[in-house]
């Protein structure tokens, strides 16, 4: 029964599902970044023509799903699941967007590590031949996150120079048993690691010790090195996170990344725009992998990706009782 | 590749998985109802030893799959994946007990649905050869859940008599490709649906046509005979919502329910308990089906359940904001 299982946290998959089709809507202010001409579509502001920041982020999620639909010439009723994240209290944002699709829906919650674990789930699915195509989605909006984990953005409350600024934007994407476009072949799960780390604004910190776990055991599983990747691309840890990673890998476990080591988070928006550490929030590692990256695997100019996408999995009240943050990283290979 | 799809909605296991331990842990007034004898412990007061209602039930969820782990004689380093569900933000409790077990962590939200969506996603893990052990747990807390969708306790707030009871407690089940126990034959994943209800005290009526449309597409995709089932089991829908599925079943698509209809809110309290409608939250179901429909379907006093767990899938920002609820309901046919 165990034939693609490989290590302890690693499944490879026997027919890599394909991913057939991304679409990404990202806020003004990534849009402005280094990555803006990737995206498909660009919200001018943050209401996004709805009478809540709420509305605007689930309208982003049901733009992006209807969109991949129409680029991939498929309709809801073909496929069968959708698979959607956000970072809202009782991921409302993906409740309500999957109340416009007639699919059936998995709700989960894995912080901003969303994508890596939608994606997974919908590649075990489809492997497997539960399904033949699935619609994962993630959001996250920078007002609408910083308004339930922290202060309205009214207070203007003073940011460490450590944290990360939640990106507003949504992606989508179509994931296939056929079609053209990169495997998803393999994915590891991580586990809830948890070092003691209280400051919610400090989620390098917080998870930086996640992804290195679910790296060291991703190349334990897979046997295989660490050049093997063209890209590894970690999201998001920020600038602090994406430097601790490496030390903490440097010391504890003896690894020095070649060059091939990046972050969504760094990626996301250049130093300039006072995001501070760099970008968070699902919508990060969705709008750099589903946009430039995606893009990069369909053309051939990277050939070998693996998302670590990291979350940081407290609740503001968690964070108010002062309990320690757990944190998580699952590992998604992409794959021309 | 769809051998094992079954019309829309619905997946047919072909090495049918089996729950082959339970362990449920049950609040004071969970355990002075009427299934109190069948719980494998009981929780004294709400604080279960602890500092923090939200740490008690962290605490009966960790404990809960410490002692299915104990019964079934496994360790969690030999467990692929653990699956878990709450209806906290950012399922803050899952992570947490999540954060004592040294397995891969995959984190649904599904609100009140979240047993059967758990115990769904463990079973195609396990038949589809991924995983061979899988632990689920699902928790909820009235204190957690009052405090954090309505009002404090302590201001004594008036109760509709529609409303239903958050039940206390936590219950987890080790999934597995091999053993004794009951098998998983079937799931039917539902769409969530939208009515416009917007008042969350009403979850009866917001969840009863998810649970319709769900059941309707188990027997279509399954041809099965509304009386093949020996209980089909709603959770939650209370008094009120029971008797409303009925009203829309008999009205909208002309279905009369042989003598085999019942929900895990009417079963867990006595109406002289002062729960108005019933029971709900994730341990709702949990406790009704882990505790005595678990025994009774290893006795064999039953042979075949229908769970049908419902979910109503808005946060308290939705509700103030005057949005409808979502409601989702999704099915596993559980079988001797």
């Amino acid at each position: 029964m165990k034939d693609k299982r490989r290590g302890k946290q690693t499944v490879q998959f026997s027919n890599p599902p394909r991913i057939v089709g991304t679409h990404t809507i990202a806020g003004a202010l990534e849009a402005r970044g280094p990555l803006g001409q990737h995206f498909d579509a660009t919200a001018k502001d943050g209401l996004y023509g709805e009478k809540s920041f709420e509305k605007a982020e689930a309208k982003m999620m049901e733009d992006a799903v209807n969109e991949v639909l129409r680029k991939t010439a498929n309709l809801p009723e073909y496929v069968d699941y959708f698979i959607a994240s956000d970072l809202l209290d009782q991921i409302v944002i993906s409740n309500s967007a999957a109340a416009k699709f007639p699919i059936p829906f998995i709700g989960l919650y894995s912080a901003c590590s969303a994508t890596a674990l939608c994606s997974s789930l919908a590649a075990m699915l489809i492997d497997s031949g539960y399904a033949s195509k699935v619609i994962i989605a993630t959001s996250s909006h920078n007002s609408t996150a910083e308004r339930q984990y922290r202060y309205p953005t009214e207070y203007g409350m003073q940011r460490p120079p450590y944290s990360q600024w939640t990106a507003t934007g949504a992606a989508a994407a179509l994931i296939a048993d056929s079609g053209e476009g990169p495997r998803i072949t393999f994915c590891t799960h991580g586990k809830v690691i948890e070092t003691g780390l209280t400051d919610p604004f400090d989620m390098g910190g917080v998870m930086a010790p996640a992804a290195l776990d679910t790296i060291v055991q991703h190349f334990e599983d897979t046997s295989r090195g660490l050049d093997y990747y063209d890209l590894i691309v970690t999201g998001d840890l920020g600038e602090f996170g994406h430097q601790l990673l490496k030390e903490l890998a440097r010391d504890q476990v003896n690894i020095q990344f070649p060059n091939n080591l990046s972050d969504c988070g760094i990626m996301l928006y250049d130093r300039e725009q006072g995001v501070d550490s760099g970008g968070s929030g699902c919508a990060c590692s969705a709008l750099v992998v589903f946009s430039k990256l995606y893009k990069d695997l369909c053309e051939g100019t990277i050939s070998k990706l693996l998302l670590v996408a990291t979350g940081a999995l407290h609740s503001p009240t968690s964070c108010h009782q002062g309990e320690p943050i757990p944190s998580i990283a699952h590992a998604v290979a992409i794959e021309r």
